[in-house]
């Protein structure tokens, strides 16, 4: 795909943020949203939480990116995330579609269906979330998922990504022990990440959101999304060998998040 | 009241709850909500924070179990947190109500009274709750507290409890310094709890999630609510010998909720 | 200004807030709650944060103190905001209002500046809040900054709080490497603090509810709010010699906050 290391270009992507601060719009679920502003003041950028009507429509064309994400949807959240992804689609601002529940619950499932229609950069999710949101699309999706647990593997979402990433010109990522990327003609995969993870509330979520600080680096976005799974994924790594339990660890992994230095990146990540 | 002992019924839920994985339905006030979520997650069980209009109701009968906290309702939670009771009420789904600040403040302790109709399994509360929620719902009850804080003892708040229990079959939960747990004909008291466990928000919350936890367990109710206590109690006395303040606590008491095992918890364990 | 030295009337308030537990009304934002609520907590204040319609108001007469912060203003935020205010206005509640993102933002700054009409006891911000409440207010106030962040130094805010001590009688507290907070009359600083404060979020949101709580002490409001500065940055200070990074430091700032006792505060507040 490029002649420069995926190192490298992991490297560039970590830097690039912590020198940028880019702006990051969360519309995200009230379970999160700390763990989310963290997470992304961790990492060197600014997380901006604006969902008041009349000011996120606005708001999501000033922000550097924008994420949405589905998790805890109030019908004032649902007028907001339209609005905002209308304005990122129609300025440009790379957006992040993160359809937590997707597939199960039928409200956010027919509304994220709606809001591929706005073009995403980039979806992401587990594989029973990119099962249910293809379906939900009127693609192939037969998942055993309970909503916010995934109980598929990543690659039985395969068939449903590339669904998506043709009907809808979107990157997709599928979060699992080995982490898929893919827009339709290539596929990488990103072998960084620890089960405490999944063990903690939000550790996808977040993730969603630091992609969105990831796409705003200059890079392609298909890089920035490998790229952007690698680091999370090692300050997971670093962060759980230190940690005694998810409590301990949720912390730790903060601070890995902010210490992370290009040696780190170069020997630790693990791109494919 | 059972031949089993109180040791081998606290070790049976903890471990069942790790191998069953319960999706509990939370429907929670939002100072609380990511604490609450790593909580159940640190014990094994699967949160799923759902108010969406036309979701909740609908995921209460999916759900394992489902809390309800009135801790800050919004006029959108009132609607979804009625349609959930019922939804749970005529599924058999087990259900908890934690009335936080009923008593006090005169919307949610009129609600929370109207809640009581669909026969929550479980109420728990500090002494000022119980006797609020006793005393909205037409039975007796003089407190002290200012809402949060409980100003009553736990022994204080027993008529109130009894009330409840006969008027609406429900179990009743009151924390202290030594919580007791009333089904209206037996009392059973558990020792194990820390004070740091009030000096951290969402210490009592998060204890409501947990318990409909254990009351996914297939033990009988009052027992699964007495084990709960016990765990969670003992999870801080642990976490409490570690902890230089309430920060670190908070962090430890989730490692310590992932690493109870057997033997602590026949070692550590306190009802009667 | 006073014959007591800055040492002994900060060391007073410190003991007065563990012994006297004043109750506070939070109305703020979604991503800060859990972090505010902690604060408090560890600071020996109790935390309420009720907003619920037909509620706000009548507490925030009840409570020891009221906090508004406009970081994540939803249309029933907004009225329950009004009527807190209000009503805290009426009863001699003491209350602080925090504009976050006031001058980047539309709406909240039109309604930021009506509630100044309700005489807020103290306004704090960053230097680009101040700026933008200022201008919003029909004062001076250009800034550089983006929302969350302030992109402006504590003494380029110094004319447009001038402007709001004097139009609406209210302290004005400008956070910012060394605080200014000023009457009117008197400018005092603040030089405790750490910069790991701002990679938390929640880092100043939180001083807002914290500042609530010393106003409630009985010293002077600009004694109040100058001791609370330097209590909460000696706090910072403090964790940050232990903090390896934003997430271990967040842990251990509770812990100091709540540790705090006369002879550090005698020994390392900076107040001028």
């Amino acid at each position: 795909m490029n002649e420069v290391s995926w190192e490298q270009i992991t490297v560039d992507c970590l830097l690039r943020i912590k020198k940028q601060k880019p702006l990051i719009h969360c519309i995200t679920n009230y379970v999160v949203t700390n763990f989310t502003a963290n997470v992304l003041l961790a990492s060197g950028a600014l997380p901006a939480m604006v969902e008041t009507p009349n000011e996120a429509g606005m708001f999501a064309s000033i922000a550097s990116a924008l994420l949405i994400n589905t998790g805890t949807l109030t019908q004032a959240q649902l007028d907001e995330m339209r609005l905002a992804a209308i304005s990122a689609h129609e300025s440009g601002t790379p957006w992040v579609l993160d359809p937590v529940a997707v597939g199960v619950l039928p409200v956010r499932s027919q509304f994220a269906a709606e809001l591929l229609s706005y073009q995403p950069t980039l979806v992401r999710g587990n594989a029973s979330e990119i099962l249910g949101l293809s379906r939900a699309a009127g693609g192939p999706g037969e998942s055993s998922g309970r909503g916010v647990d995934s109980g598929d593997d990543v690659d039985s979402a395969l068939e449903a990504a590339l669904y998506l990433t043709k009907k809808y010109q979107t990157l997709v990522a599928i979060s699992g022990p080995v982490d898929l990327i893919t827009d339709g003609r290539i596929q990488i995969r990103c072998g960084n990440g620890h089960k405490l993870l999944t063990q903690i509330t939000g550790g996808g979520c977040a993730l969603g959101a630091y992609l969105a600080a990831y796409l705003t680096t200059g890079l392609t976005p298909i890089e920035a999304v490998a790229a952007g799974h690698a680091t999370y994924g090692l300050a997971a790594e670093r962060a759980a060998q230190l940690a005694k339990g998810p409590g301990s660890f949720a912390a730790l992994f903060l601070d890995e998040l902010a210490n992370l230095d290009p040696r780190m990146v170069r020997e630790g990540s693990k791109i494919w």
